[in-house]
């Protein structure tokens, strides 16, 4: 608690109905975990699995948590980081008015996760096969 | 023609309602334009946004491609890749007998990408503010 309370980073991902879909996610999660071992470090959904991100600030809320960021795991920024998530975050300000929050921009359009996303193009086109 | 017709890669987004929300998508058609002067580069699209995928893989073939990876810029493997894609796929493979068609695995999965997903999110976490 206080000045040495840890900080929070959780990962925003939208959710699916195939449990194999969070797999990378969980990945994600786990090497910022390893990343950081002073901080929490949580995964959360928008919609179809669970932890929604209401909650899983909540639960950080709960355990003294007092500064969150929010990294959304979505490549593009339509409707859902447009809407839902500036909603969603007014909504965590209104229940925790001493949390600082932060919302940090779409993972997919930082230029390192470009590059290597183009990286991973090329070599998945590799050689010709004729 | 022949033995010298330009390999095809075609890059498989999901789609959304917002414009704004193609942007990392096409930059990185760009890029991998940029580093393949000489393929064919194209973006395809699930849904709620053009070309859709048997359009852009058609519009291929019939400038004399003969050769087409599609990489499925995802970040898990849900319902679209588990069960959509295979069936464009076979439906692609039906219209196209003469087509080499290579389906890659989800951007989301490989390293190199999980690997700059996570540098992004420990920058974006940054430096506490207290």
């Amino acid at each position: 608690m206080g000045a040495h309370a840890p900080r929070g980073l959780v990962l925003f991902a939208h959710g699916a109905r195939a449990a194999a879909w969070a797999a990378p996610f969980e990945r994600l999660r786990d090497q910022a975990k390893a990343r950081l071992p002073d901080a929490e470090v949580a995964l959360a959904f928008l919609e179809l699995m669970n932890p929604r991100l209401p909650e899983a600030v909540a639960d950080m809320v709960d355990r003294g948590i007092t500064e969150v960021t929010v990294v959304p795991v979505f490549l593009g920024q339509g409707g859902h980081l447009l809407r839902d998530l500036p909603q969603l975050a007014d909504g965590l300000r209104a229940a925790h008015p001493q949390l600082k929050l932060h919302i940090a921009g779409a993972i997919g359009e930082d230029p390192g996760v470009q590059k290597a996303m183009a990286d991973y193009c090329l070599q998945a086109f590799g050689t010709p096969s004729r």
